[in-house]
């Protein structure tokens, strides 16, 4: 469990100029010509984990999706339900910055839930509610809201971490008290090089171009602050870019 | 959400001799004769419901299950989990009568949770826990076991009725932060005629024979009493029979 | 089998103004008032089936797909293709006409066959195969060539109608002498109101439009000229709209 | 394709009393105390070919199965279909040594295609055809036979060896002319110590015992007989154990 996530965070070496990877002949894929650095390092970790929110998500073809939270992972999960045939999707955020974003990859809808109960939305819309929902955030009130907006039989996809707290919890009733078929289906970024080819090979044909994600950029000796802002979320950041010196 | 339940529990005439079927060209299946009729009831709740939590479970050929709780619907899982190719399972309940049985219908290990602890046990038996759980009771305790005891990419399906409380508690760790890549899976018995006569072809050819289910008979005129008793649960009851009178 | 080929094709009335559904319930869903009635027509069957051919395929998001034969069914499974989160869609078909469609649907490169070898150009672009083939024409020539064009663990996908002959042969070889592990798969165009329904979604909002595939137009009583066009398939006839008089 | 049988049959030392295995660490697992040798040989291919016979099959729990030849894998195929919940099997074969072993391992009915037509009493006993068919011989003849024997919509799987012939024909009526949606699946032995293990406890808690499959025994300096008597198939042969000098 969360071997991809110590491999990340707990190997030495992850900002370092090269970097040791277990298994290099199954995890390492070249990168297209025609695909910069700065747009490749996406299908690591957002492109894969947002596009993993949507495929456990079980789309049906022309279904309805809700995707809770617009962040980085979030925005990337709206990508993907609409790469997976999604009929309709809604993107949920508090922040215009980010519901633009939502709209720009793909959102057909958006929620303003500062300004709109997005479950009581969802239902006006959709009827019986959502085929599928995702959680991009990792937190009780996204959790439950997915479980409320979501059709009995249909599918809630976790993508957020959960950091805080002894437990989530499961709204009963909305549940369906343990009978509404309702899936709960969480995961962890999915890598190996056949899956960052084929993630390559979205963003080489136009399917996705994940640089909007790019808001900041620094050098290299600037990684504290960057490090520093992600914290924050200061300034409207939603990735920065770290550029290594090249001598 | 629930239709079948509506269907069992507040349509008028369920008790009657005669009773309407809606869609009765898609609902209804001849019992084979080799069948006796105390014997087929069974497949109308407690094999279709005990036999989907297996089927929910995504049980891999010589995989590892636990099934919580050894009532009716936790002994048809139990069978289900044998019928589906389980290399290991395991029956967890508190009453020695239930446990015997759970053994006689194909538990290879019995739990006795007033006696050890059960997420311990397992753990000891599997490593890194089940590949599958399955919650035939409806509650906290066993709903939270099932997830601690389930190794990551494993699967927590639920065949109990959850009656009580305005949420379900996920264990946040145990459920690995959301990206333990376990899915939790609900659902309703399912119907059909499709689905009786598969589930009649098991008894047909020997595959299970739920009769000793069957602890308690009673004449129609009797029904109170065997309610009565499947709320108190008193002597020791697993299901009563109901006799109609035949003119 | 074929019951959606015999409602269709033998059952009396369907080209009467009125015609009688069997389970109206489950098989008629109103069209969107932002949707004419000539485009919505095509949910009934091209989308339905050519979609089938995609969705029957086990696309993995961003992989490989070729599509065999680019008539309005094969077009659409170009279109179900991209929906459904292919990197790569390749178009084949010998009508350039048909080519130029294909690209207009979504397919990242063309071939035509009778200018190349297809299953060599495939080769080319994918070195091991595309993840999965789909047949739109019903003949022995485009099922080899799926078969050759598949990497082992592939999934064939027919769509198209097999007419003539005792057999349809499958290349030993090419098929990994029996265990290639590629799937072969067919179908016929799945109905019902919630497919219908979402198949409208797709259309209402701006993933498909149907509309360039009518190439000609009659009054109901041309309409045995129309049928005879799509025999001969003259004056580059893809699709007939037959309207019915207002009185 | 065809990496595991390389690895079986051309890579050099796999007679030598020492073998290299390619990454050892996921292709060993430990046999358990219980188990002696003669018998968990067998998980290494006709456990692990013969269940993937019927892991591939889409078997419904209670539904028909037919495993057309009843040599080593189909027998394992036969108890596969077993394992995973059929509610009747049906053995086919013309030995009436392996059709009493095709009743030992599990089949409620053979059929010995000598003397009846195994097609037409499929359809007698099934109606509509079965849900499931397995091809263990790799012949033309059982493979249309399987074509023919499933109903609409059900699973044709595939783990014979296709060793002669351009083609495999497939009967265009009865696969319904492209359009009965019967899947046509095929595979090599899956592999992997996590198959490994879960076989070996399909053994350890007794599921299945693969011994009655060794009807022959010799020493290492005899194998060229042993492999010459697996070519003719004389005096029986089902399996001969080589036994390997201990010094």
């Amino acid at each position: 469990m969360l071997g991809g996530w110590k491999y990340a965070n707990i190997k030495d070496g992850s900002f370092a100029e090269y970097f040791h990877v277990n298994n290099a002949n199954a995890n390492l894929t070249p990168i297209p010509d025609s695909i910069s650095d700065d747009t490749a390092v996406y299908v690591c970790d957002m492109l894969s984990t947002g596009f993993m929110g949507a495929e456990h998500a079980n789309i049906p073809l022309g279904g309805t999706v809700v995707v809770f939270a617009q962040g980085p992972v979030g925005l990337m999960a709206t990508v993907g339900a609409r790469l997976l045939g999604a009929g309709l999707v809604i993107g949920v955020d508090g922040v215009s910055e980010r519901l633009k974003l939502s709209r720009h990859f793909g959102a057909d809808v958006v929620l303003d839930y500062t300004q709109v109960d997005p479950v009581e939305e969802i239902r006006k819309l959709t009827g019986v509610g959502v085929d599928s929902a995702i959680e991009c955030l990792g937190a009780q009130a996204t959790f439950e809201a997915c479980i409320k907006a979501t059709r009995p039989g249909g599918t809630i996809s976790v993508a957020g971490y959960f950091g805080h707290g002894d437990s989530v919890e499961i709204p009963r009733v909305e549940w369906g008290v343990g009978m509404g078929d309702k899936v709960i289906r969480t995961g962890l970024c999915p890598g190996g090089n056949v899956r960052m080819s084929r993630l390559l090979k979205l963003i080489e044909h136009g399917r996705v171009d994940p640089s909007p994600l790019t808001t900041h950029q620094f050098d290299f000796q600037e990684v504290d602050k960057a490090l520093h802002m992600m914290e924050t979320k200061e300034d409207g950041i939603m990735k920065p870019l770290i550029i290594f010196p090249v001598s």
